[in-house]
């Protein structure tokens, strides 16, 4: 999300933009090569190869919301772009342009494929794109070889080597050495399935049934939102973790009032992937260097003080077994984790038996204001994947004073994803009340329960409203009073057709 | 295309169409079904079954035209939306109401799979949905059962008898008993393969090879173009040959100059797959019912009244074997000459032995104008399929007094389609010359060689200007001069950008 810059003319300045970003004289690395599957199709090796008809008209696209401009109608564009697929004919990625939002605001909404670029390299190019300074005019693509070479120098570093370059599949074909940390880590692992890993947990086992563990279809529901970093960090310091302990807590607890709001709590505990970057310092160019942690999410657990205890105690028993090993070792034990999915997804039961009940990714972004030559960035919302078996996928970015949380989910699944946002808001709370921290403002949480669940609605509804009224000349920002604020207006501008909708819904939906 | 009814507020009337396009008690077919596949998988037989959590909000959407909202930008969003799958675990169709176009018009894009509905089918749908009565309202959903039994009482036809509903898979799945006339049609189709069938053309024979005739990718380009029907339909009459001889002349003179002009017209003539309907009258519900003619163009011929009677006599040699046979038996022998294709296409050969050039395809449309609830009907364009091997689809809907042409091209291929608008008109112009027609205010046709082509549209273009400035107040419709009209604007307006874009796009496009 973006402010253009004072006085630019939208249409103007967006043709600028998508201008720019197509005139470069080499690009760089996936943005011009697309895929070449050999002979034996998708089983055997892969290769990049040039795209000699590269058509960036094609690559990079103008799209426009329809009125009024909402976050509502971004949210629905959002997801209708991330249920197609990207065409495998072509260098995998798109990027759209976005006009039609409310208060001089525009989007970017870019897609790459996986194989191309891992949220680590993606934040590594949204930083080469846009610069900390709102004066700075960028002339050359930030797509291009040029854009790469100047982020490199400012970064201060050597650019990587050759061999630095290889990405985790260069390093699964290279020889290992067998050594003593990944034999202790293989042997810990085991022990974990035998019921022996303490608070260790491992993927697949005792990861409970639920309705975000299911098949997916192709269609999405994507809602994002902001939080300040300091309300979260200040939970994680409180109750002696780390941000990210504080993260996945807070997502934990929304996870169990959403359970529970559809009564479907699973007396298991949930588990969450929680991806780790696996990158050496420096390493701006591999595609892909993730590994992964089970992290016990301890939904069972209502008391959120022992909730948070259980969740920290499961991170540091998985990241302490990662770090015993050097990356090319963590690669490795990465790739044979996850040999049981390799067998479960071709036999079609890779939503029966899911490794994990969801996935939480905290990705490190920049921590300044940042301008793509003068237009403010507001907000980096990811838009991660969804895949078979997990429905549900929780990605947030920090930058600047925020966090940007992303939440993609399947369409068919989870019908009512918005809700998630106000249930993230409410878990911090009740963290922020248990650790002794207030937060003036920050509204009461909403009780897990469906009927009490609509009542306390109802009074926050009135509260909000009161709150709009108090602030409404704040500049909309995907925070959660300004989107508070923005859900209230449109509840009272729709008041009168809200029941003839309601009606058509229900008869349109049968289930 | 629609123009809003006059004092309409554009955001309440699109909302207020897609609210009663979601009302419906029961669905009309296909619209609540989706596509079943058995154990055999696509090879298997396939059914049609309710989908039980039929979301309709994913079904029918908004969207809107980035500024400033010219057809350029209405060709480039209906491309793009016309490059994405379906999803196969949803009803197979979407429909999109675009908003953000110029002059008060509105524009909805309707996607169906071809196995649900065909082009005729298409038009019922069309039909049934709007009202030729300016201040008549439809309350209820145009998707509904209710809309399909008011159509077919103001069709004045008795509903069709279950034995009558019977599609193309019924009728070859009954027992056919064998008659003199498929027989012979038989007899003659292998004649024409042995060089003995005179003007009859049968596909896969003497095809000629040609860049629209190639594997084709995802992605599209689409552009659109109304003519009157009173002007190529003169042409018809005049050469003595059909209204859809002279579409196909008007269709082959353009394909001429555009092989000319990228140096490779093949010395043998296109051919070309005109469907014929084979539905017989009052069958509205049939999902598909279509036969093909295969119709020497005549690129070859430089005469254009010889080539318009090269083609007439090819379509009545091809209508002739038709016309003798029922419509089982034509179904049955559809499925007979399409065996060759069959064994190609899982070959991969699809693309190197193509069946015809290209597909023309002439639907009948209503003949007078038509509203919904008060919107204008500006025009039916068509977006057909292009396919393995056939990289370009020319379609036509004949409605009120216009031609509407559609005309979709496999993006990659045809980077240059958005000229054979200019290139139709210019056919037109030397059918309406060779058949002594003289039309006030028709542009003299470009010749047909690269190089005088660009001087040529450098003194069209300072024509189409004057008259612009003369005609500056009509409304913009698809028309020939205003679509010139609307070009020019948009050409005098980025006239200082021109020189920057073009150095770009010939930097991003290497080839």
């Amino acid at each position: 999300m973006f402010t253009l810059p004072e006085g630019a003319d939208e249409q103007q300045f967006l043709h600028g933009l998508a201008d720019n970003m197509r005139t470069a004289d080499a690009l760089q690395s996936p943005f011009g090569d697309k895929l070449k599957v050999g002979r034996l199709g998708m089983l055997g090796p892969l290769y990049w190869e040039p795209d000699n008809s590269l058509d960036l008209e094609y690559h990079i696209r103008h799209s426009a919301l329809p009125k009024p401009g909402r976050f509502r109608e971004l949210f629905a564009l959002v997801s209708r772009l991330h249920g197609t697929l990207l065409d495998r004919n072509r260098p995998l990625w798109e990027m759209h342009l976005i006009e039609g939002l409310q208060d001089r605001q525009f989007a970017v909404y870019s897609k790459f494929h996986h194989a191309a670029i891992d949220g680590v390299r993606s934040i590594h190019l949204t930083q080469s794109m846009y610069s900390p300074d709102p004066d700075e005019r960028i002339h050359h693509s930030p797509l291009s070889m040029a854009a790469r070479d100047r982020y490199v120098e400012a970064l201060h570093l050597t650019p990587p080597s050759e061999e630095e370059l290889r990405n985790v599949t260069d390093m699964i074909k290279a020889t290992l050495d067998s050594s003593a940390h990944l034999l202790s880590g293989v042997r810990q692992y085991a022990g974990a399935w035998m019921g022996r890993g303490g608070p260790l947990v491992v993927p697949w086992k005792d990861v409970p049934r639920s309705s975000i563990n299911t098949k997916v279809d192709g269609a999405r529901r994507f809602v994002a939102q902001s939080w300040p970093f300091a309300r979260i960090r200040a939970v994680g310091k409180a109750l002696d973790g780390t941000f990210n302990d504080a993260v996945l807590a807070m997502s934990a607890g929304a996870l169990r009032t959403f359970l529970i709001n559809h009564g479907e709590l699973p007396a298991r505990s949930l588990k969450s992937m929680v991806p780790v970057s696996l990158r050496r310092p420096g390493d701006i160019d591999s595609s892909n260097a993730v590994g992964a942690i089970s992290a016990d999410l301890a939904t069972n657990i209502k008391d959120p003080v022992k909730r948070f205890r259980a969740i920290k105690a499961s991170m540091e028993a998985g990241k302490a077994m990662l770090q015993d090993m050097s990356s090319n070792e963590a690669a490795l034990f990465m790739q044979l984790i996850q040999l049981p999915g390799l067998l479960l997804i071709p036999l079609g039961l890779g939503s029966r038996f899911p490794p994990y009940s969801t996935v939480i990714s905290n990705v490190p972004g920049p921590r300044q204001p940042m301008y793509w030559n003068g237009a403010r960035l507001e907000g980096i919302y990811p838009a991660s994947i969804v895949t078979e078996g997990i429905a549900l996928n929780i990605t947030l970015v920090t930058y600047d004073t925020q966090v940007d949380f992303g939440i993609m989910a399947c369409r068919r699944t989870l019908p009512q994803v918005q809700r998630f946002i106000d249930y993230l808001e409410d878990s911090l709370v009740e963290l922020e009340q248990a650790a002794g921290i207030s937060v003036p403002g920050a509204r009461r949480p909403a009780k897990a329960k469906a009927k009490a669940s609509t009542k306390s609605k109802a009074k926050a509804k009135v509260k909000a409203k009161a709150k709009a009224k108090a602030k409404a000349k704040v500049k909309p920002k995907l925070t959660t009073k300004t989107k508070m604020k923005t859900k209230t207006t449109a509840k009272a501008k729709t008041k009168a057709k809200t029941k003839a909708k309601t009606k058509a819904k229900t008869k349109a939906r049968p289930k």
